[in-house]
This record gives C-alpha cells, sequence and structure tokens, in this order.
C-alpha cells in the first residue's frame, strides 16, 4: 500500500445530507493520511447498473493501487453481503449486488471477501447506514494497509448484474442506451470502437461475458439508427457537424455515442436508458 | 493540532458558483497542510435550523481535532457575530445565529470568542462574503495553531435556536419532521432510539435542552402517525417491506424516520418540514 | 513549485458522471503529492463567458503557484489549441476559446504554450474528452514541476472574448447583468467598486480592456436602474433592507450587484444574463 493511500468515492448518496461528508470523516478518522477523490454521488437512487457502468468508465484512470469504495446499495441491512474486492486493478468495496460485475470482467480478482470480521467495523452498526459503518471502515483499514483477509471470510462467488444488450450479426449490432450524460450524450452498449486511421474504425464487440470478433469498418460507410433517426457516418468529434446537428461517434470510453455539437443528443432523440440502438455497416 | 489538520466545510453557497472553491483558496494559502472535507453546500438558502440538524448527524464521526466551518448566514454584514468556539469534539467557526445550538449541547465548550481580531481577517473584508472574508481565515488560522483567544474576545453567551416539538406523555411522543433527505426520507425530532435486542427498543427522548427519561417499547407494539398515515411496528430496514411501502425505522442518527424501500417517503406521504408526527406505544 | 501543489478545477461537466473524478484520477496518477480543488462544475454546458467570470471571482484568493484546470470545451477535437499559460498569479490549463481572457490582463503573463508535445498526453488521445487526455495531464505535469516550455510550442497569440458591456459617460455607467448567482444574487459587468467611508463609494470602470478614470460617487445619492426597477441608494449588505426587498450592492468582487434579503433578485427582477443595468449618480 502507497504512503498516498488514495480512496474513490462512488454513491447515489446526492450531496443535499452530510452522508458523503460523514463517511469521509470515518475514513479520515481510521486513515488520516488517505486521499479522497469522488467520483460521483449523483448515481439516481438505488440505480446499481447506472453506478456499474459509471465506474467502468473510470476505473482504469486511477493509480493501481486505489480503494474504490461503493455504495449503491437498494439492500442495505437485509441478506446482502458487504464485500471488498482485491484485483490487478484497484481494490473495491462495496455491496455484493452486482455493482461491480461490469468492472471485474476486466481485471484479475485477487481476493474476495465479505466483511463480516466485526472488529473492522463501527461500534454499534446501524441497519440503514452501512456506508458510514461498515464500507467505509473497510475501505480506510484498506487504504491504511490491513490485508483484506483480515476483513472477513471468503466469498465463492460475486453477484453479477444481467450484461446489456449487445446482439452481433454481420454487419450489424443491436444494443441499448446504457447511460445519458450530463451533456444529454447517449452512450450505447456498442463498443468497443477505436480509430484506426482516418478512415477506419475498429469495432471488437464486448460487455461483460459477451465478445466477438473484431472487425473493421468504414465511418463514412455505416448507419446508426435509434428510433425514428438514421444517422450515417461516425464523426471524430462533436463540431464536425454544425451547431444543433446529431452526430454518432466514438466516446471517451470507446462505446459508440450519439452526441449534438453545443446540444443534448438525448433531448432532441427523445432517448431514455434502455432504448434499442442498431449501427450497420457494410462488411 | 495535529499535523494532518482537518477541516469540514458545511454551507449553503451551492456549487453553481466559486464561492466554496474560493473559501478553499483563502484557507489553503493560510494553512497549506490543511485537509478540506465538505459536509454540504446544499443547505436551502438561509436555512439556519437546516444546517443545525446537518451538523448534528455528521460532527461525532470526525477526528476530535477537527475544525468545522460553518456559513449559514442571512445576516452577513450586521450585527451578528461572527464566533469560534473550541469544545471537546471539534472546534467550530460560524456565525452566532443558533447554527451550532443542536451540536453544542453534546459536547462541552472550552472557549467561545467573537472574531473581532482584526488580524486574522484577510485585508479589506468585504459586507457581503464574510466566508471568505473572516470564517474561512479563522478556521485555517485554528487548523495551523493559532490559539482560539488570538482570534478575539471572549463571548459569554451563544444564539440558541429554538428546540424543535418534542412533547413527552406517557406511551405518547410528539415531534415534527427535522429533515427530508436526499432519498425522501422523512427524518424527525423523535429520538434518540436504540435497538436493544431483537424485540426491544429503547427510548430516550431529547433534543437540544429537551430530555425525558428512557423507555423501553416493543417495535411491533407502536404507531407511528403523520398526515393520515398510520404505521404499526418499527422495521430494522428499508428491505423488510415489500418495494413501494412505507415503514418506520430507527435512523442512521437514532431518529425515528419514516422510509419507503426503494422509494420516497417524503414523496408518498406528502410530508414537509415542520409536520407533525406521533410516536404511540405501549407503555 | 511548492512541495504542496495545488490544482484547481473549473469545468462545466456537471458532477453526475464520473468525468470529473476520471480527471483527478489522472491528475494524482502522474502527481500524487498534488492538492485538489473544485472551483465548480456547474457552469452551464460550453458557457466559456460564464467560466471566464467565476474564474475571476476565484483566481485571486488562490495560492500563487495554483495551477488552473479550467475546461469549457465546446471546440474540443477541432482546430483550438489546448493551451498553459504561466503567470504570475497562476499558471492555467485551458482551451484556446478566450476562457482565460477575463483573468489574463489581471496578470504578467511569462510564457504561454500549445499542448502540443505527445509526451505529455495521455497515450490514445481521444477526440471527446481532452480534460482526461490532454488538459489534466498537463496540470499534473506542471504541479509536479515540468517546466511549461517543455509542454509545448510557444503560443504568441491567446484567444480573447468580447468584452462584456461597459459604457461609461459623466454620471452613467451602462453594463449588463455578467453572472447570476446560486441566490439569485444579479451581479453586473459595473465594477470595480469600493467603499471609502460610510458615505463614499469609488467607482474605477474596468473590464478586460475598457478602463476609465476612477470616480467618487456617494451611496445614496445613485440610482440602478434594471428592467422597470429603479433603485436608489447602494447599501452595505442584504440585511441593511427588509426581508424581501431588492438593494443595489457592492459585490465580493467588487463588481455593482442586485440582491434580495433573504431573497432571490434575479427571480424577483426576473433578469437573465446580457439584461441592460445602469446606474446614474451626481457627478
Amino acid at each position: 500500500m502507497s504512503t498516498q493511500p488514495l480512496i474513490a468515492l462512488l454513491t447515489d448518496f446526492g450531496l443535499a445530507d452530510a452522508y458523503v461528508g460523514t463517511m469521509k470523516g470515518v475514513a479520515l478518522s481510521i486513515c488520516p493520511q488517505a486521499r479522497l477523490v469522488d467520483l460521483t454521488h449523483a448515481i439516481q437512487p438505488q440505480n446499481v447498473r447506472q453506478a456499474a457502468y459509471v465506474l467502468l468508465t473510470a476505473f482504469r484512470h486511477f493509480p493501481r493501487h486505489t480503494v474504490f469504495l461503493v455504495v449503491v446499495d437498494p439492500g442495505v441491512g437485509t441478506a446482502r453481503e458487504p464485500v471488498a474486492v482485491e484485483t490487478t486493478v484497484g481494490t473495491y468495496v462495496a455491496p455484493n449486488n452486482g455493482v461491480l460485475s461490469y468492472v471485474l470482467p476486466h481485471t484479475t480478482v485477487r481476493h474476495a471477501v465479505a466483511l463480516d470480521n466485526p472488529a473492522y467495523h463501527l461500534p454499534g452498526v446501524s441497519q440503514t447506514f452501512h456506508g458510514r459503518d461498515i464500507f467505509s471502515p473497510a475501505a480506510a483499514h484498506l487504504a491504511g494497509g490491513v490485508p483484506i483477509t483480515e476483513l472477513g471470510s471468503p466469498l465463492p462467488e460475486l453477484a453479477k448484474l444481467p450484461d446489456p444488450a449487445l446482439e452481433i450479426a454481420p454487419g450489424r449490432v443491436r444494443g441499448e442506451v446504457l447511460h445519458i450524460d450530463h451533456f444529454g450524450n447517449v452512450i450505447t452498449s456498442i463498443g468497443h470502437l477505436a480509430w484506426a486511421g482516418d478512415d477506419a474504425l475498429e469495432l471488437d464487440p464486448q460487455f461483460g461475458d459477451q465478445r466477438s470478433e473484431t472487425v473493421r469498418l468504414h465511418p463514412n460507410r455505416c448507419r446508426v439508427r435509434i428510433h425514428d433517426a438514421s444517422l450515417d457516418a461516425i464523426r471524430r468529434t462533436y463540431g464536425a457537424v454544425a451547431p444543433g446537428a446529431l452526430t454518432p461517434l466514438v466516446g471517451s470510453s470507446g462505446q459508440l455515442e450519439i452526441g449534438v455539437n453545443q446540444g443534448s443528443a438525448a433531448q432532441a432523440l427523445g432517448a431514455a436508458l434502455g432504448d434499442p440502438v442498431i449501427l450497420e455497416f457494410d462488411s
């Protein structure tokens, strides 16, 4: 563990109460030298899948020793276990409800434990705020160098979310809207996409356990369909079309995204989470 | 004072301007080694009582040497004094408008001073942003080790908010809605409640200067009434009832709370701050 | 560069995604000892001018060695250059779109470079998230002590925003609404104003390249007009008028501001960005 341990927080607690601040007070009481970074606290209440996706976009960009403290926990106080998972790319503290299942396939798991050792809980654990009483103390003890195997007993299996829609056929991939960001960009389950020169894109369809062979496509010889819109050509950036115009592009995490130059694609399209999206291309 | 001094910030400044960031710039200019943690900046504008309650939920979970920088200040620039209060559980910097009055009864006050020593203000104090010009410098100097008695003259009396409604009769406590959190949980002035085994709750009615004898009640032999709703049984957690159902429970700060499993109780009940809440139980 | 390098972040990314958190992960991967402070992430999407103003209110209150990481970037991925500018009051990393043009006239520029040295980019720069791939790495390298001239080639000219409206005549200044803050205070382009005793204000009209001679005015012998309202007297603070009443005052950055005691002036006036404001005074 580094001398500058890092804890990255992701919750659905919002910023209107002192819930997040209280978790930080607990963490700094246990591990005063920890650095704390917020991923976001604006996950929709109890939306485990959205949290799983947002974590997926961020985890690679943190130092390897980062402890991710992820508390989106509709089942707080029920039978779902609190867990800690040590991997090759970060250590994760979370409820065992699938919130880690988009990230873990991109790592190698070294240890997974249930947080059942009460010596590492706050005294007098509440039934409604495990973020404060169980998860934050666990993250702080891990950041401070306590071996993960001290925190509880080994957990043979971690919960999984269903994989997002991703149907792959020759010349056609069908996915769904996975996330709508602050700017109204519509981010889909279709990826991983990467530019391979000016006139070529590599599409390596994968999500969770789904995976298919990599294909190459021409950015001007494809079509993206969502609702009634049919958009030809994948462009490099928002500014490649006129202000107010829609365009597909390769999002910053390699997912197919639909944006509007200086506007909101979600609003222009009336798009919502789960809406089907189709990418067709010459194969 | 620790070598890792900690300043926890609580304001109604919101996050849309750079007001909070500016206070942090000032604090770090004075005390570069300070750690800064946000409690919340989303207190309703000028809602001193909400700030007092949110501070109460958080203060115990921070290290003892924490400096709490609390700026909810409808009277900025008028006669209300800026103050600093050193206690056995944290040091507080705030306007003298009662915002500390829910926390202070839980501590022992060692020193209280008016921040009237201009040597510890920013030069050219504005009339509209004492957070930047008086409160943040005071917090930073305290965090850096300046004795509180240097910051100003002793203050014999601190302002108090009226205590929240809490009427205690045999088998019946009448309180009010004190806070509605980000999830729509309805938090009341009735507490402190704690589980004492599976079939027993201890109720130690207290708030501010109000206090009554501890009673024991059975979680299934009580009733919570708010508006037209009459809810029997206090449950351990949201997930103890069906999704969408209302239930009373013991909140994470020991207050009686009404929640909805995976939903908003405030919305379901149409509850607002100040609404009366009654707890009846077999005595 | 200090042993406690400081990076202050200002973006329009909001806090609902992990975009800001990801930038912080990148920065701490490169410069683990950096301190990170948020100015705000709630700039209206692509509103370069609002960002320029908010930066102007904050920059003076940070330590001189602070690196300001400013990402409001409607042209991401197009020809506008990413730049770094070292000045006598902070170092700035931003797109070259004018977002620095309100601050720079208050500093002396030592170096300005285009961030065109790919050795200081993340590998595989995206076309849609230069905040993560170019700006945050640049800020972190600067915070860590890399000389600015290493980051890219000298840039002879920086983009400028048009100056805000500020027409100065004897006894009359015409400006515009520049910002509406979280409390609904209406902040104008008319300034810099400062109290010079109880009965005198000094007005030193300036903004960007606009500048006029300092005049002295009496706070009770002037009038502020906006929409249909005509408000006489500039007061020291909100609480100098009755709750709910409108009053002009000297804002915390020295701009003429219109506020309401415990209320929202923007709502009371129906004011919007760009609305004309007139200050008349006996000269």
